[in-house]
């Protein structure tokens, strides 16, 4: 079974739906989207579609179902997995959701906004400030990034520890599904239990199972105030121990609690221009902490502060400040927030997503270390982030003087592969935040276990049994069997 | 296509498996189990299988399902839909997991406690507190319903406001799929973006995609105070405006927020001899309050009282009493969850577990009412609980002198019907906590829509083809067909 290639006269029954401004097959209009955005990936694409409302997206679905020709949906094309790249051979039809992009209600009240697919994480994050709320969820990519690909890949980011990954602010959604029905679960419940939870399983699919094309999103207060500190301190152990004294201390308003190692600092020190050292001293293990409470509830710094000392009474942190004002914190924020731009400039490296159970982070960071820095002599291992989550980025440089590019084509599948494997071993998951996509689909094959990778066929099969829906990414529907 | 009956060949592979405590198929060892606990269905089984360990439910599932022989996975028996017992004919096998009781770890560091699906719930909170933590999840069946099933049921409760239903504390899940394989998603990984989350799958199917065996589930600190308060208000809408002060006041700590009608207040004072009057004059509406704060944290008594007070001068509330000390809490609590108890010694009723988005509440609870009671001359409707989750129990009595039992065989039916169609066409739905069980599986049929029965369907279908789990629970593997 293999998948088809559109025709002219499909090409043009497609076009005639969605109007001149949502078809094209104009060749420099398609290139920014036909190759991934860390550049790795090229793909190809018989056209690019951008419809306008759903109801074109139903159509355009059932139009292409019958022809057997596969789509690719697309939002930011911000994957860090290559998970929104069409496959090389041309055949499916890219879909971009970025002409939805309205927003179709702020509801204060419910703390609920309901978005279109193509709306950019910036731009959702401005519309409901407007209306005293805050979408608790943001990330980098957070300029590009669309609502429907947040949802399609679980996005993460900083703010985890408290209000959970993207499934858990999802509260409806709107999906075309592969054989062009639609699913309309937008209504905004907080509770539901009539069965199988649909949305739930859209969520994080890559696309694979549906097209998301709108959702209602949960809302908090707005921040009224912020304490923002930086410590140093000796281990990520001691670091764990102090997050649930500041989450007691605080009733849990802690939202980010980010770890980097003296050598990952040494970087931002050296190659970012406005980054100035944070505590006098130089420890081995820093943590930038933020804590947040709405206008109307206590200031948490004092909470904050106190707790802090505490802890440097009790000999869980070395030395520590607090930010004074706003240009303080953005100044802490920068150190931990430029962290990958100061690795992008020292050079490549081998990086990879990796969770543990919270509790296992801090042996797991030391051992990992110790073998691949074992196995691979001279190679110097960065582990940073997202310490409260269990998620830490886990990159792997080459040897000192070794040139980057060289290195990673004829080492870095092996880093992986080891790395991966210790994950593996402890429990771990070898995507936190980033998906599987193209980029990890042979990892996941590899690692398994079968009845897991059954399972997920077995969702895709029930979904979508012709693979239709962006194909080769996540899961194939059989193992070794060349189909998508 | 349909299930067989277990021959004496059969039952006696599977008693030699379990040994002799672990099956029976004693009469009246069997009978506590085979009637859901309001007595309304009566099943029937061949045996009663109680397993001791994950091992032996994948084996009995193998041998069961090599025989096509159905099984029937059961907690405590506290469903409130019948989805716990089993169908009349007999042929399928009741499997308990209240053997199934260890609770395998606590860890205060990760946050995380790792029990088995046998565990009842306030072993659960017992087990945790003297690690100086606590599981969020708390409802009036906690004596007797059990991890499984509070998983199985995806249940709600009084704290869902803050913490999520159950399905938001699922960290890890184990569980024995119908084919017999085991899956091992125990690790609690806070992150874990490996394609479709089927712990989120599990969590809410019922029993009909997988037994859960154990679940790694999300701890947070032990309260160290809590301020609990109960005001008179005119309006739900005023209720709602209310909450959302609250939120900001105390920085989301508001875990409970309980609406209760002037007639359902009435009730409680009636019936219940140690409830008082929380307030001096009488309010058209009442909410009870409960906003807690850690050990370590600002007690949440003075923002409480606080916005209380502004609220008052703002003319959302009419009155209000915050308690002073637990005994005074305890009384105001008392008043919310005596409330069932109170309307099951008035008479019978015809229940409703409904939501809809939040913000529609107040419009839905007065509209709702007047249709209701136009339709059906003389009843009185008493609409009461979670409004900050948009869930409410709709319950409708009987009109006065009229006894309760041959009013609802004879209208309870059409009186369902009718709140549904409204709860549906106001975008909520027909079961906010209870689930679908035997009992409501005919509304799910009739309120569709058709193509989100289908993807039921066909997840079940995908799992379970030959629909040997928990047979004639949630959805039917073809609409019609007799196939359960």
């Amino acid at each position: 079974m293999s998948l088809a290639a559109p025709d002219a006269d499909l090409l043009a029954r497609i076009e005639r739906r969605l109007g001149p401004r949502g078809f094209t097959t104009d060749a420099q209009d398609m290139a920014p989207w036909l190759t991934d955005w860390r550049g790795r990936i090229r793909g190809s694409a018989a056209a690019l579609l951008s419809p306008a409302d759903v109801d074109q997206v139903a159509d355009v679905v059932r139009i292409a179902a019958e022809a057997r020709v596969a789509i690719v949906p697309q939002g930011g094309n911000s994957s860090m997995v290559a998970g929104a790249t069409p496959p090389a051979d041309g055949n499916a039809l890219l879909l971009s959701l970025r002409r939805m992009r309205a927003i179709r209600s702020v509801s204060p009240l419910d703390n609920v906004v309901v978005a279109e697919a193509g709306v950019i994480l910036s731009d959702l994050h401005d519309a409901v400030a407007g209306a005293g709320r805050r979408f608790p969820l943001s990330l980098a990519a957070k300029g590009s990034a669309t609502v429907g690909g947040l949802i399609s890949t679980n996005a993460g980011g900083t703010q985890v520890l408290r209000f959970g990954p993207m499934r858990s602010l999802v509260l409806g959604i709107e999906a075309v599904l592969p054989d062009g029905s639609r699913f309309d679960g937008l209504s905004a419940l907080r509770k539901d239990n009539r069965g199988y939870d649909l949305r739930q399983l859209l969520a994080g699919a890559e696309g694979t199972l549906g097209i998301v094309t709108a959702a209602s999103l949960r809302l908090v207060a707005a921040i009224g105030q912020r304490a923002v500190a930086w410590v140093g301190l000796a281990s990520p152990a001691d670091a764990l121990a102090l997050l649930r004294r500041l989450e007691e201390a605080t009733g849990e308003a802690v939202e980010s609690f980010e770890i980097v190692p003296a050598d990952g600092l040494d970087l931002v020190l050296r190659h970012i221009e406005r980054a100035r050292q944070p505590l006098a001293g130089r420890h081995a293990w820093n943590v930038l902490i933020e804590a947040v409470a709405p206008a109307g509830a206590a200031d948490p710094t004092e909470a904050i502060g106190q707790a802090l000392g505490d802890a440097i009474e009790a000999g869980v942190v070395e030395d520590g400040v607090v930010a004074a004002n706003e240009a303080q914190a953005d100044a802490l924020w920068l150190l931990r927030e430029e962290m990958s731009e100061a690795e992008r400039i020292d050079g490549m490296a081998a990086k990879h997503d990796v969770s543990v159970p919270v509790s296992a982070m801090p042996a797991f960071m030391a051992s990992a270390r110790t073998e691949v820095e074992q196995a691979f002599p001279g190679v110097r291992v960065l582990a940073f982030g997202h310490l409260g989550d269990g998620n830490v980025h886990f990159n792997v440089r080459p040897p000192v003087g070794v040139e980057g590019r060289p290195w990673l084509e004829t080492q870095g599948e092996a880093v992986s592969r080891l790395v991966h494997d210790l994950t593996v071993a402890a429990g771990g998951s070898i995507s936190a935040e980033h998906g599987i996509g193209q980029m990890k689909r042979a990892e996941l094959e590899r690692l398994g276990p079968a009845s897991r990778l059954a399972a997920l066929r077995s969702i895709k099969r029930a979904f979508d049994p012709l693979s239709l829906f962006n194909p080769g990414k996540l899961v194939a529907l059989a193992p070794n069997s060349g189909v998508p």
